[in-house]
């Protein structure tokens, strides 16, 4: 049997777990799935990080030397974002390598670029790992669920701000008091913009809709709101109304196109999403035929990821075992167009900061009614006797005439601070 | 590109599906899969089927005629059972066929047999719809998952049964009554045996089993007990303890080798698999890498089977696209020991119905002394005065301990009926 040489670039946190599985499991593999593979050369930018590893020897300075090994098959690009990665992985594709890569940055932003070069050069790509760490979902969207035209994609596929909106909630705690915590358990970066901004959970819905809707969907497309801006008032309202707020990736399939877009969300409690709660993912997909499905586990973490790197690794290896020589690369080539969010049509909660006087509420009613939103029903609540909060919950209204109706109560007296604005989801 | 020749035996309610989907998805399959799939013969024992599904054109009374149609690349058996279903897909397979099969009670009992046959015949065979309808799970043990050693698979795989316990606890409702309900509703065959004496579970877990720990596990294998003496009393109960009473098909590695069984266990209410409610299925895996993953969907229904079945018929065709001649099969060849369930260790609660009188609980807790098993708590509850409920829940005990402190217990004189036995799991 033919030996299936790894190349890793990127032995930190996932790159090490690849290295530990490959080692540990290799037997198991060469004897379950009949593919005999070997990591025979890493790089990084820091030496010390393979002597930890115990691969020092076949560790090398210039991750071009990895990519320009004659006996390396495949090429595992671990190091992410769209700078020296790319330009990895172009290199690796133009030299015919087959490259497995968790890189979500990238697919999000480039995805013709690089599923053009790897059609190019005959080679296969394969980025499982980009969306959900270890939950497989890219293999069934491309596999066992192709019967069906998916109609919804939602997921919590953000664990750090998972773990904080679970803290909030369960804790009663504010939004800095999770995001220290978070920091302090490991589950936050010292900078974590990219989660609590919504951006990596943007890139994943991004690649997510691009494969369950056969189209590309790129980052840009995607409007994106974090959640820094929820309180515990914002989690107690959900609570009484029946609903948990959760940081949500969404994308639909309408008669128009694609709604993609992150933001967070209230979902009811009876939806399966609302009891995925900590730093736990899952991705929730409607098809015709197959009706709900989700797909759960861990998000992130050394070893989920290396899983599905793993698995692709495999998969890659019993087609070049096998001596396939052309390999299938998605087809997203629908062009459907990605619908504007001023064209959402959903449910609002939007509370309202207010001054606590007579007139205030009627005023407000008025610029909704104003801009033909229907109210479902308004509650008043708490404050210090001077100011009070407003929480109107609307029916299914357009999120262009939601903004114009926030954009007049901002002009009232009454108003206190800026509006909070969560949508809904059914 | 070549077109890929399809040939269904079976056209009830997961067929008739199956010819639906290939009908309404075939342009769309064909642009974002590259495969050019046709249903073009099927047969079954009613020829009213095909005419009312409208494909009475490419309708046989003989399924040999579908079997052995020259023009035929995939055969499709959607009979079931082990009888002239076994007959059809092993002349399928020796006929150098390719097989798509959702026929788990043949793959739980006949594994060896089918699998060796395809091999021999050099052509596929994919059964991905045997376990959770339309749920991927077969698919991703045998790609995603592969980098892991899994440990654990715990599945509510029984859409009837879930449905039937989920009534019981929300209604109050007794056996009975839910199984009526079942039947009304269409969730439950006129004899519901197969679902709630727990066989339709045991097939699946057997599948699960050999596909996640790479070894064969027979259904006959399988200790299994069903629904059937689950009383609200127990529903009750098991909701003060946190947790709820599910039917599971569970299967543990071990370092002796294999636990595999189907019974009624108490999942505490915090557990994944706990808010699995109606006639939805979940299949819940615990890798060494990946660590706790779930799957959920829709069991059953003609919908959620039939994209299941086209799932795996896309596979194949793409394939036979592609032009590959050597077929991968699943190599469960580690020819693990199954562990009798005499030596399984867990926690259990027993509910003892007993004369309500003095010295009754002495001399119960004496027997369980006497075996060595450590008793968590006990509750006395209930009754007309007369009798009562002794409910015992033990810390981690052997099974052939807690049924010999049963046999011993029901000597007892103070013994009103059976003692009502569940496991806990974790």
């Amino acid at each position: 049997m033919r030996q299936i040489n790894v190349g890793l670039i990127g032995i930190g946190t996932v790159g090490g777990g690849v290295a530990q599985i490959l080692k540990k499991h290799h037997d198991a593999i060469l004897r379950h799935q009949g593919v005999d593979i070997r990591l025979i050369t890493c790089s990084s930018l820091d030496r010390q990080q393979a002597i930890d590893l115990g691969i020092e020897d076949i560790f090398v300075d210039d991750a071009s030397d990895v990519i320009n090994n004659p006996e390396v098959d495949i090429i595992v690009e671990l190091i992410g974002g769209t700078g020296v990665a790319k330009k990895f992985v172009l290199e690796a594709l133009n030299a015919k390598k087959h490259v497995v890569t968790a890189n979500k940055a990238l697919m999000a932003a480039c995805w013709d670029e690089i599923i053009g070069a790897a059609k190019e050069n005959g080679v296969s790509i394969m980025f499982g790992t980009s969306v959900g760490g270890g939950i497989p979902i890219i293999g069934p969207l491309n596999h066992s669920l192709t019967g069906n035209e998916i109609s919804s994609v939602l997921g919590i596929v953000n664990g750090t701000t998972n773990y904080m909106l679970t803290r909030m909630l369960e804790g009663g705690i504010d939004y800095s008091t999770a995001l220290r915590e978070a920091q302090q358990n490991g589950f936050a970066e010292a900078n974590p913009s990219a989660d609590v901004d919504g951006f990596d959970a943007a890139a994943k819905i991004a690649i997510l809709a691009s494969i369950a809707f056969n189209s590309v969907v790129n980052i840009s497309q995607v409007p994106t709101e974090g959640i820094t801006k929820i309180t515990p008032v914002d989690m107690t309202f959900a609570s009484e109304m029946g609903y948990k707020i959760k940081l949500l990736a969404i994308a639909n399939r309408t008669e128009k196109g694609i709604e993609a877009r992150v933001h967070p969300a209230m979902v009811p409690v009876t939806h399966p999403l609302a009891s995925v709660d900590g730093v736990f993912n899952a991705i929730y997909v409607v098809g015709d035929f197959v009706g709900e499905t989700m797909f759960y586990g861990e998000g992130a973490g050394r070893g989920a990821a290396a899983s599905a790197i793993v698995g692709d690794i495999v998969e890659t290896s019993k087609l070049l075992t096998d001596g396939i020589t052309t390999f299938r690369h998605p087809v997203c080539e629908d062009n459907l167009p990605v619908i504007p969010i001023s064209e959402l049509s959903t449910q609002y909660y939007i509370r309202i900061p207010v001054i606590d006087q007579p007139g205030v509420f009627a005023a407000i009613a008025d610029v909704f009614a104003k801009q033909k939103i229907s109210i479902k029903s308004v509650v008043q609540r708490g404050g210090d006797g001077r100011t009070t909060d407003l929480v109107v919950v609307t029916h299914t209204a357009r999120e262009s005439s939601v903004q114009q109706a926030i954009e007049a109560v901002m002009q009232s007296e009454c108003i206190v601070s800026e509006p909070q604005i969560i949508r809904l989801v059914k």
